[in-house]
């Protein structure tokens, strides 16, 4: 029997915009709160609406939009709660700062799709728009993407499945006894 | 022997500039960690410039710096965290729609203090300074306050000391059972 661990940490998936980011967010999220733990998913879009109205895309702007999710990623999991952030982030200083600033742990992962797979997708028709030059500064098309050079791990969203993802960042989380899994957790 | 009780709520203190909102925050943070709850404490100052760098004092900007830091709140009391916001926040319409939006229990604190006895502290200097007419949108003296007309609690810092005013948070949190204080929590 594990002891039961109600420590919070941070998970921040950092990849291109359609790579998998939200979907592999919500499935982690979805395991934990099974095993009994408190999450909160911080998705890109959705948290730039409540902390970054009026930001755009600019280095800048993008910046402090990642700060911003990183700061309140930093508060939930200072408090025992896992925060999941699911945002572009392109900036490997950024990223880095925030593990640097963090006191919880922060456990980054690469959602990593080859950029010929997400034009093929494009479920949104954002890359279609973005090598039309009808949006400027899209991430991996006219701005730039920074891959993390250490990440904690790396997912391969062409190459495998969702079901196959979450069970590989699970076996992370395990390994590194940060599930909460226990009998205890389990029947609240 | 009362239960363990280990739910997230925010206890949001508005009220003029120097009117104790801050001081009162950190004391009642102290007292709560020390009866073994997680806490967080939100100040307005100093999460402006993590979340609303850029924004000004217009009533916009006011407004969108308190719904950012009502956006926290709401996020760690739901994850059981106790939520303490201390910020100027003067209009009750924006402090009544965080109250709607958050899912935990939203306690509104009024930390209220004549004005007379604020221009007589005025420990920075900032009333005098908007007396002068050289700071803009000064809430108070140039910019309006919308003061609760049903708080949870008045606290008159003019007339009462500190310990007396967090001995009567305490209580009113005792009376709802929000301490979470217990021997369990005591021994972590």
């Amino acid at each position: 029997m594990r002891m039961q661990d109600r420590s919070g940490y941070t998970i921040w998936f950092t990849g291109l915009s359609g790579a998998g980011k939200t979907t592999l967010a919500m499935g982690l999220g979805a395991a934990l709160i099974e095993s009994g733990r408190r999450v909160e998913i911080l998705d890109g879009d959705e948290v730039r609406q409540n902390l970054s109205a009026g930001l755009g895309f600019s280095k800048a702007d993008r910046d402090a939009n990642v700060r911003r999710i990183g700061f309140v990623a930093r508060l939930l999991s200072r408090n025992g709660v896992v925060a999941i952030a699911a945002a572009i982030s392109p900036y490997r200083a950024i990223r880095e700062e925030l593990r640097q600033t963090h006191d919880a742990p922060f456990i980054e992962i690469f959602v990593d799709c080859p950029l010929d797979e997400l034009m093929r997708r494009d479920t949104k028709g954002l890359y279609a728009k973005a090598i039309r030059g009808e949006i400027e500064h899209f991430t991996g098309v006219s701005d730039p993407y920074e891959p993390p050079t250490a990440p904690d791990l790396i997912i391969h969203t062409a190459r495998e499945s969702t079901t196959q993802s979450i069970a590989r960042l699970l076996k992370l989380l395990e390994d590194r006894q940060m599930t909460g899994y226990s009998p205890l957790a389990s029947g609240r």
